[in-house]
């Protein structure tokens, strides 16, 4: 498993002047996109190779990833950093994508949410069978934890061992799994504000910052910094899935690339729900503002590329 | 998560003469038990936290875990480890397991082997339902991660990167998951004793020499050494499957725990239907032999351990 060649991230980001979110996300997808295809599936059996690839390839918005490369550049703005920083900032990218295409793939599966259309597509169990479909999530997931542990690479051991423990408590049972739990648990069940967050925090959350964290962790990020980037993917974290809840019930289905309105269906509480769709908008502005005020006190010089990800979580039409 | 406090394996092992396998494996049975007792669920919402403990406690023969046990006190033979290392293996022997745990779990369900029992027990998804199941083994996959990469742990962090690699690869599409995948693929199909071989090799080998690997970079082997351990692990990794294929055809459901005979009924290829009953007992006993001839090679001293367990793979009744 070869390092996908790439222009340095931490240079590049600095002769941005002014930042535009729109070429900065097209460069960085680029390269995400790339390194995923030349990844994904590698050496695996043709059946399951093909069901990684069909999950995690052509589709999604890679909020994820972006995440990480912007927290990595972020965490290094003012400073240059060498290109194996580069390489293991583009492999947490990857990973995390890694483990949110395989929660979606479980996710969609009957005993689930039994859902059959995700990012406008056949869900993977729809299009290779159930057993294939639960097979290649669990392989996404020891693949995302290969990613991040290359053989032979000048990758620090203890950068990799860092993206790791980060990677595995946000994805485990205190982090996206056992958000899906609580979530699993909650079905007709009424919630307070409270419990809601702390599912929410979990569920979606818990990646979204660990993706923060990650790409902050390749980066040479002082304490104070890496505690401001945690706190800004704390609330941004939570402001998707406020914003989700709210789309879930003004977007249709075309929009949003997956069935909406399935949260009302199933009975589910959410935060439109809960507050109202008012108050529920209004929450997540004020979560955005939380975000920003987090980078401000970060003392990083450059956090554009994060201000505008989270601008984009909150302002989404899908 | 602290460390569990237990004498030191690496010291422990010089001390048994002559050698006996039924104490050996009762002591570290124990440490592995409490330990996975102490760590499996802990953090984890209550009902997850019980379907993942429930899948990994009071049961099984644990033999992953005394594999990466015996590796490492072979590869320490000779020598004193410090305490870091054993807590190290430790961490390895649990982690094992819980990829082992989550796969069964996984392969029980109705979408793949749709099994009820297992250790004489409901299976998971009968206990504690479908969704809960899938996402218990999704944890208990994400919780392996973890257990290998404490945080402000003295395992040196390159040991952490180290056990994540090979256990992400031994448990992946180049490794367990793939081999079910070609398992799955292989219902009803006339497979070569090539094909044959390389499906085990993946589904059941690469985990059990996975296990080996991990116990051996716990403990100061040397190139040669650790390459003879992997050797052994391949063998003894055939060993188990063959001898699997066996006893589903000659030991009742009572004793193993499962159901027999399921290879036949679904049309499954194994080493029984391929080389016939006496064949296929004869070939176990020829890669015991593989299995001791590395050992020997090895040039540690003491891998007494790993081979009463090889022994104990080839005769085992259930």
């Amino acid at each position: 498993m070869s390092a996908v060649s790439a222009p340095s991230a931490c240079a590049a980001v600095m002769s941005l002047s002014p930042f535009e979110i729109a070429p900065w996300s097209q460069g960085h997808l680029a390269r995400v996109e790339q390194a995923l295809s030349q990844w994904v599936g590698d050496g695996a059996p043709a059946g399951l190779g093909d069901a990684m690839r069909y999950a995690v390839l052509d589709g999604g918005k890679r909020l994820r990833p972006l995440l990480v490369l912007a927290a990595y550049e972020a965490a290094c703005s003012g400073a240059s950093a060498p290109a194996v920083l580069d390489d293991a900032a583009l492999r947490a990218a990857c990973a995390v994508e890694l483990i949110h295409a395989y929660s979606l793939v479980h996710d969609d599966m009957p005993c689930m949410d039994n859902d059959v259309l995700r990012r406008g597509k056949p869900t993977v169990h729809v299009q290779f069978g159930e057993a294939q479909a639960l097979l290649a999530g669990d392989a996404l997931q020891a693949f995302a934890f290969e990613l991040l542990t290359p053989d032979g690479s000048a990758m620090p051991p203890a950068t990799q061992a860092t993206l790791c423990r980060l990677l595995a408590r946000a994805a485990g049972s205190a982090g996206m799994a056992g958000g899906q739990a609580i979530d699993l648990a909650s079905v007709g069940v009424a919630l307070t504000e409270d419990q809601l967050r702390q599912m929410h925090r979990l569920k979606t959350g818990a990646l979204l910052q660990g993706s923060v964290l990650m790409g902050a962790v390749c980066g040479p990020a002082a304490p104070a910094a890496y505690q401001a980037l945690s706190d800004y993917g704390a609330a941004m974290g939570l402001a998707f899935q406020v914003v989700d809840d709210i789309l879930d019930v003004v977007a249709d289905s075309a929009t949003l690339g997956k069935t909406a309105g399935k949260d009302a269906a199933a009975d589910k509480p959410t935060y439109v729900s809960l507050l109202g769709l008012e108050r529920a908008q209004a929450y997540a502005q004020e979560l955005l503002h939380e975000a920003h005020a987090a980078l401000a006190r970060s003392g990083l010089p450059d956090t554009r590329a994060l201000a505008a990800l989270a601008d984009m979580v909150v302002r989404r039409s899908y």
